[in-house]
């Protein structure tokens, strides 16, 4: 059988209730909310390159740095955003104010192709000194990823080729010839965009320059970093202007060469940028040593440093990694941003081998660690996702450093990308809720539809309809949470317990108004942390299906969530309520509550007093949306 | 009644086991070390003002701060250690060292009594224009402190001579007075050792100016600290220099004036020095609204911010308070310093009462919280004091920032002054330990011997020997940890039941070879913390007398100890363990520890398997004494 490819987003009409509503939301309140806070903080304003430039936004760091020079990447990421908005509908207004930006880029374009506004427009003569900090090819990947993503909904080249050009430039300038600077960025991501760019055009110059910038990366001695730092300080008397707060090269996962590194380590989003891409182009190339070396660190990362959630990342001081089983709620980073780059990680290893066990992740992070970040109303965000709140933490309308806010509308919008992939002579599902689409397999026209009310059900109807009756695969993803599934054919049982690496496969000749019903039982669990990861140790996590739950103080009367206590024979109880968010699940048990109010010192002999209360819990991602008030993931047992 | 004054302890012989062993570390081992320490890191050689100064030791933050701007205080908290240590017994070698101090600093004074050796060394135009940041008074203090513990060690008055010049300085330039500058440090300290100036010598001058700096701080508009910061900006087209990360006065207790202040906030070592110096002051002028603010604040810090241990300070970012009941464990800051200080403060809230609350966490901060801060061969420091570590942090043998290394020694060196007090006509013991004075009472030579192997245990004999017959007040406290205490005199029982405010008072004519014996029930107790404390929730803290005990990995083989669960009717058992640090008392319990090894997932919905498993404890200060492991107070309980 071929190699699955994801059936693309713009051709998936996702109508189930739980991904319309996201979608819409995003579309209709997010996006263009996104384009007014991008004026007022003055980063569209940034793109038009004045004498003398603007004056700083937002200050500078005391070490010289300042979140503007990665605000090219916030216009990429919008314009990528918007530019899917338009896959799903045309719209004259998003177009005219990408059309502005485009245009300001071509004003702002340097002759040789240098394309970065930061730089242009404040300190030209310092281009290209500081690829460990700066973020010049990080902004130029997505600025590309942008541009690929408008010329795809509109058939419109000029930001492409602008683009192109830049890329060119770095081409020139970077790699192991002859007179070329062997650099590569401190922040990976052009490396994602230019596969992208390279699935789209073919071109070899775009693979092997990927290519380069991930094999290049932590080679030594000496040390590319070591060797621009040099050059700066040669210039500047000895010291560096911008000193490196950072002690080792682990922060940019720069150590050693990716091939070597077997420990997830560093800036949480940096690193699965850079998996991403390194498991996109192992299957590009086909390249079986880059693919366990993706296989190797997908499992430190899913053993030892993933939250519950698939948040990622613990640390607020690196916004990454520390050491195995450090994953601290209350402080938990757990950035927006790597549990959506988890999913284009998962994804890019799900389609090296369909293995279920990456869709699961990709599930998890997508209902947990990614969708926490956008707000009900769409135009409020989560940076940090803690699991734990004294009630302080509030959503934001906006960020200095805004890369999370585009980063969850682009996803949202390209979400239904994530839902099937196919083959030359298959279909496979991944995640499950409302869609449809049309396509050919084994070269007869098929329109797959797959109708429930996932991931509050998880009974789910697929018809298959060839044009003409053929014989192809249909894999189902039997979630690896789920225990007891069951799937029809046309009425008639199939084993489940032959499913292989998390799918079922059904090859059948496939007519006109069959009907597959799967059943995915999803009673409401307990998990429980690895005896290791302390800071949950006698606590459990909720969750039910897909989605983590997390009990919130709006539900929970009386005060602080931390009062309360899950006895272990206490039963889950699934409860549907319309009343809630346009109809969500949520879960109660009976359980036991600190009493608080006689218990004033604050030390004591005699244990707190107990009462006995309900639980209440709700979707983790929905936390936040009802006012501010305590929260928790991880409850304590009794 | 007159107001007791402590015994000073130079006129106590500390023979107890106990404190014997800790005095005899510290007089042999970490006060010589600490001068080695002293001389490795440059500190000694930065007194010595060449020209050109040496270059910068420790690298400057790129705030532009660096840590040597308060290196004199380094040496004046020294100078005070090594004089107590004189004041045990004279040495000709440390006077030596001293003197050779002393010469430095004569010899770095300016003409105008101004001495602040970076200062003058580096920025002699820059002087007192950042008393926000820049410890100009904060040295000042330390260094009075260790000139008056030197005159009253030896007697020399040249250091002490240095220092009231210095002073006299400062009372010129800073006042409410015509041409006066109205400044304050941002680092209390000063008004501490001008309460013990103003003690020595009751000159009002002293006084005064620490009346002035204590009133004066936080009263606005203007703020002081604006107004030098707009001097600076002036200086420099607009731009501080020096930025200021803390966005409040919070930080240094400047927010509103000190007598309206009802939140303990900030940075926890200024906050303590502060509020002695505000208590000594009051009760020096007989200030009750002074004494009132002392009280709230007081409270304020027993109801919600102090960790049992009393370690003080949950956050690294300001080393100092968050919010109420914010008491996180493994991430605790808990500077050594800050309990250090709450002593200072406890002593003196103690002596405007005597009330046996401030005793109790005058003996709290003692054993617990300022004790962990050295290491058992005394020559290692903790500075962070968390109350629970994943094996991460060790202790370390010095410090760029090393003010944790010489309060503690500088403490401990002194420690017999916190044992007793006395009035015309009364004696109070507020701890016991082993402790043997002779002293005027009722205008009788007394011989006061207390005699016990305390805090190991609570049976305590003190004789009253008076050189003739005399009625006095002896004053015992009877501890708030205690149950069940009992008292005889020559064999006859007391009613205890008629102590008040934590003191027994015993009046008679006392006899020669009168005895007194004190029972002290200490059993191993559990200890709850208030609900709102979340971090704690489910967790117990095992206490025995005035020790705070943690279970280490090295006594609870098979892993980390955060595998351990307390059954709740599990009995504590008191071990005496001669075979351990000389001699100590060991808590043990049956216990359940979670098998970790056949866990191998992060997360499952099995809960862990549990085995049998007996848990030892050990006092809390004495962790991180041999090796490295996990540790442990607050223990879940089943």
């Amino acid at each position: 059988m071929s190699r699955f490819t994801p059936v693309n987003f713009s051709d998936i009409d996702l109508h189930g209730p739980f991904w319309h509503e996201r979608l819409e939301t995003v579309l209709t309140r997010t996006i263009p909310s996104q384009h007014e806070k991008l004026e007022e903080a003055g980063i569209l304003e940034s793109l038009k390159l004045p004498d003398p430039p603007p004056p700083l936004r937002i200050p500078r760091h005391p070490n010289g740095f300042t979140v503007q020079v990665f605000w090219d990447s916030d216009v990429g990421k919008w314009v990528e955003a918007a530019a899917y908005a338009l896959s799903h509908r045309r719209d004259a207004d998003i177009e005219a104010k990408i059309d502005a930006i485009v245009e300001d880029l071509a004003n702002a374009q340097a002759d040789d192709g240098y394309l970065n506004c930061w730089y242009l427009g404040r300190e030209p003569e310092n281009r290209w000194t500081n690829l460990r900090d700066n973020h010049e090819m990080y902004n130029a990947g997505h600025l590309l990823e942008g541009a690929i993503a408008y010329f795809q909904a509109t058939g419109r080249r000029r930001f492409l080729g602008i683009m192109e050009r830049y890329i060119d430039h770095m081409i020139a300038r970077f790699g192991k010839g002859p007179g070329q600077v062997r650099g590569y960025g401190g922040h990976e991501e052009i490396e994602i965009a230019l596969m992208k760019l390279y699935h789209l055009d073919r071109k070899k110059k775009h693979l092997d320059f990927c290519a380069y910038l991930i094999n290049e990366r932590g080679q030594q001695p000496p040390h590319y970093y070591d060797v621009e730092r040099e050059a700066r300080e040669a210039k500047n008397g000895g010291v560096d202007p911008q000193r490196y707060v950072f002690k080792d090269y682990e922060y940019n996962q720069s150590h050693k060469p990716v091939r070597e590194q077997d420990k997830v380590v560093g800036h949480a989003v940096r690193a699965m940028y850079l998996y991403t891409a390194m498991a996109d182009l192992a299957a590009a190339i086909d390249d079986a040593d880059l693919k366990r070396a993706c296989e190797v660190l997908w499992k430190d990362v899913m053993d030892t440093k993933m939250y519950v959630t698939a948040g990622l990342g613990p640390s607020a001081h690196n916004e990454g990694f520390t050491h195995d089983y450090d994953l601290p709620n209350q402080t938990a980073y757990a950035e927006t941003c790597a549990s959506v780059a988890l999913i284009f990680w998962a994804q890019k290893m799900l389609h090296l081998d369909l293995d279920g066990q990456y869709a699961d992740i990709l599930e998890l992070a997508m209902y947990n660690g990614a969708l926490v970040g956008l707000s009900r109303d769409g135009k409020q965000y989560f940076y940090a996702n803690p699991l734990e709140s004294d009630g302080t933490p509030t959503r934001w309308e906006w960020h200095p450093c805004p890369c999370c806010t585009m980063n969850v509308s682009r996803l949202v919008a390209s979400v239904a990308g994530y839902f099937m992939s196919k083959a030359e002579d298959g279909v496979a599902f991944h995640l499950y809720g409302g869609a449809k689409t049309t396509t050919i397999i084994a070269g007869t026209e098929v329109t797959l539809n797959e109708v429930s009310n996932y991931p509050w059900s998880g009974d789910i109807n697929i018809s298959i309809d060839p044009a003409q009756p053929a014989s192809f695969d249909v894999k189902l993803r039997i979630p690896g949470w789920c225990r007891g599934a069951s799937v029809q054919v046309n009425g008639e049982a199939l084993d489940v317990a032959t499913a292989e690496n998390g799918y079922l496969t059904i090859r059948r000749e496939w007519r006109g108004g069959d009907q597959i019903a799967l059943a995915l039982p999803m009673p409401a669990v307990r998990l429980y942390a690895n005896p290791h990861v302390i800071m949950d140790a006698g606590r459990v996590a909720l969750k039910r299906g897909p989605l983590v739950y997390c009990i919130e103080e709006v539900d929970n009367p009386g005060g602080w969530v931390q009062r309360l206590r899950l006895p272990r024979d206490a039963e889950l109880r699934a409860e549907t309520r319309s009343d809630l968010f346009d109809g969500i699940v949520t879960l109660k048990a009976d359980a036991i509550a600190i009493e608080e109010a006689e218990f004033r010192e604050l030390y004591r002999t005699a244990p707190p007093k107990e009462d006995k209360a309900e639980l209440t819990a709700v979707p983790y991602y929905l936390w936040a949306n009802r006012g501010q008030g305590t929260m928790l993931v991880w409850v304590p047992e009794k």
